[in-house]
């Protein structure tokens, strides 16, 4: 394990969900494993008022309901808040920055850390600018102090709200960070199970030379939640699921497993490739919009045995909103290896199940040796790369039924990465928050790869105002989503992969 | 399922281990089962003096030590047991068919059975001949008989002592039964798994692309066994392990693997493959048999924490035995496919484990991304497929090691037979038995397979006869074999797959 450098990692919106539900327990986790700087220290940033013991009495609760291992012991605990301050503070006031760039020098002199920062902007989107803007005029860039040291910022999403938005604020980003020091989270890279898809693509000599438009027959992404939008309604009703989940996850899981093999295995090479890749989608015309897309809402239904609103019903919600909670799409990616092979991405929340996978589909035999034996429809190979709850991968192939006859059966062989490997994995944002302090950016999208799912997401929603807004609700909640994204792939004499 | 013809079967050495440990409980699970046709007569046919009572008891007896569902019901085996007879008959004497020959008319016309005759050779290999001229000279074959019906003959191995041998006895059993009628037994053939290697290969569109020298680095067949001769030392001695296992079982794993895909999924199609994958296996020089082939004989050892004897204390065995109960060997197959891929074959008795297995090894990646990025040593991809004891395939590829630096390490996706399909596959003695009544000769050796992989292996014997023979014994009970046999493939810098 590389040695990270002693640090201060400033968290905006400290106060919040995201900051207690996943940022501090990460935050922990990597303390208490022993791969946090020996010198580090912890500041929230954010509008509520509290005093320090108080906002590490809110911490200590959130580690216990949200750390890996639990319950967390009172005395490490107790040596892990000694690093933890908070300072309250509004977000468009100079005044609150000047204060933090003296506590920051305070305690880089106190805790002896030569003036290493890390922004943590875990606050609503709406925050971004006054942040960046407050950082600059406060004077909060490490050059900007004696001593030098690092500056980095960690920026949640949604990045923009469309490719313009995102556009400006990475300009004004860089008037402050430079982009090698901008890292923008997306926690579904962080998964194992994605990094694997690299390792499992380019470490394995019996994929690669199946892994191209000659044997693949198509690729399905569906990334299928149960739970509807939750705590998150203000922010999920101006995003959509377009924006929550296609133009960031679904994007980097279509380019991670279908990029060329990078030089060398490092940050910018695989982001290169990723660029490459998103570039060399096919573009959607508006007659394209409407062809081969699909946008849905849910309606009432029955979720594990219980009955759930409408989308319009939810707190938060307005009566008439037309946003999607669903979305399916037909891309194709027109370059040598992948010409004619359609990506069917779909992302949806109330559906009957809970899993993200991508199942990559091979071509039927090129000889039936068996229909002549009078066995019919032998199942095309497929190879499922499972990102959540199971990770793992598992690989579809048939197999003499046992008997005396000659019979051909679907049989699965797996591999699961917590029975493989008897390790629960690290927490994607432990993972995430580890790279960010060390500096590398494999696992981080980086601007170009960013603006270009946004060029591409950002068609689809001009195609989507322009077109006359789908009659919502279209699916039922416990459902496998609109019956319109069942005929996307049907009209291709294909089939979602629905397994509960 | 077929329907089986009515049928008299006449078991040739009826009181012996192999009918009462193997037959007999074949012949009963079929019929319990349902697959045996709905008139039907057993007949023993040996020289032991005892009448049809004694020797249904003895059958009852071997059916509740053997019998893949045990206890017998003794209902039920009375009522198979009405189908059994015995002739105590002496194998020279012409006197002894003649009396067979009344008794299948006459149980013919009792059965209503058309004069369907299957006969099964379970005596030792001298016994061979006189029983073909038995049978001729008792006039036995169906067409002799009024009304017809089929004439089939079912040899145990081994066929032969070498090609001289092999051909004369198949020229003698083609003075009375045609080619089509004449089932040369390998139990080998009947595991499901054997079957299914020609399943998996060309069910499934994924392996046929890599399943050759571009992508395989070498084959590995291994036939292990713990026990030592037990009672079959007699006809052990006189054979050696490249009579008793590379001969035939060996050789048929070989071909199976490495055929080309036949015409038709049937019997002629599949064992012209296997004829012309064998006629392109490099013949073997002198030289090259001192080279690439090696013996062993066992010396006393620890098998399971026993101490054990070593081959030339075995009762029955020659004090100055220099019979093999090792052979190991390195082919070649020159065709398109195979050329430069060397498949590496080992077989022995006594040694560390049990199990048969075909070990593909692929090769090493084309090019080592994740070397660059400092991880070294990722290891080559390998698809085993186990014949026994736990009959399945696996396939070895790398997986990201869970944690926070990417490191590949070896995982293990594996199909097995019993717990995918929760059935327990038939014995292949019902497979095989099955077959020969229904006719179907797929998974029986053909004269012209036999033949060839006699030549192969006669080359080999005739070479090491002019060679000094080795000082035997020179490999421990309990080891994995003689040293050569290591150095023979690790002098290609490769490793045999040894686990326990």
């Amino acid at each position: 394990m590389a040695d990270l450098k002693p640090s201060i990692i400033v968290i905006f919106g400290a106060s919040g969900d995201l900051a207690h539900i996943k940022i501090f327990p990460a935050l922990y986790s990597l303390w208490e494993e022993g791969f946090f700087p020996e010198s580090f220290v912890l500041v929230g940033f954010a509008r509520t008022k509290m005093n320090d013991e108080e906002f590490r009495k809110s911490i200590f609760a959130s580690l216990n309901s949200h750390c890996r291992k639990r319950p967390i012991s009172e005395d490490d605990f107790l040596n892990f808040s000694k690093h933890i301050y908070y300072l309250p503070s509004l977000y468009d006031k100079v005044e609150s920055y000047i204060e933090l760039g003296k506590f920051i020098t305070s305690k880089s002199n106190e805790y002896k850390i030569d003036k290493n920062i890390v922004y943590y902007l875990s606050t609503p989107p709406s925050v971004y600018n006054d942040a960046i803007e407050g950082i600059k005029n406060g004077n909060l860039i490490s050059e900007d102090f004696k001593g030098g040291g690092f500056s980095k910022i960690v920026i949640e999403k949604p990045f923009g709200y469309d490719y313009k938005s995102a556009k400006e604020l990475n300009e004004h980003l860089l008037t402050v960070f430079r982009e090698e020091d901008i890292y923008r989270i997306d926690h579904y890279l962080g998964k194992e199970t994605v990094q694997n898809i690299l390792a499992f693509r380019f470490s394995n000599a019996i994929f690669e030379p199946i892994w191209n438009n000659k044997y693949i027959d198509h690729v399905q992404i569906s990334a299928l939640e149960s739970i509807g939008v939750g705590l998150r309604a203000g922010y999920f009703d101006k995003s959509g699921t377009i924006r929550d989940m296609m133009q960031n996850h679904m994007m980097q899981l279509l380019s991670l497993v279908a990029i060329e093999p990078p030089a060398l295995f490092d940050a910018d090479d695989i982001r290169n490739e990723k660029v490459k890749l998103l570039k060399s989608v096919r573009p959607l015309s508006l007659n394209d919009v409407k062809k081969y897309t699909v946008r849905g809402q849910y309606d009432r239904g029955v979720i594990d045995g219980k009955q759930v609103v409408s989308y319009k019903e939810e707190e938060g919600i307005n009566a008439n909103s037309i946003t999607d909670t669903y979305a399916a799409m037909k891309l194709y990616v027109d370059n040598y290896r992948w010409a004619g092979v359609p990506f069917y991405l779909r992302a949806g929340k109330r559906l009957k199940t809970h899993k993200t996978e991508i199942a990559v589909y091979f071509k039927k035999l090129p000889y039936s040796l068996f229909s002549k034996a009078g066995i019919e429809n032998i199942k095309q190979n497929s190879i499922i790369i499972t990102i959540q709850p199971n990770e793992g991968i598992s690989i579809n192939i048939g197999a003499k039924k046992p008997g005396f006859v000659m019979d051909i059966e679907p049989v699965c062989m797996v591999f699961n990465y917590k029975s493989s490997f008897r390790l629960s994995p690290p927490d994607a944002y432990e993972r995430l928050i580890y790279d960010v302090i060390l500096g590398d950016q494999t696992l981080f999208a980086r601007y170009d790869d960013m603006l270009i799912a946004w060029q591409l997401i950002t068609s689809i929603m001009n195609g989507w105002s322009k077109m006359e807004p789908p009659v919502f609700p279209n699916y039922d909640a416990g459902s496998w989503g609109p019956k319109e994204a069942d005929e996307l792939i049907s009209a291709d004499g294909r089939e979602w992969n629905n397994i509960a």
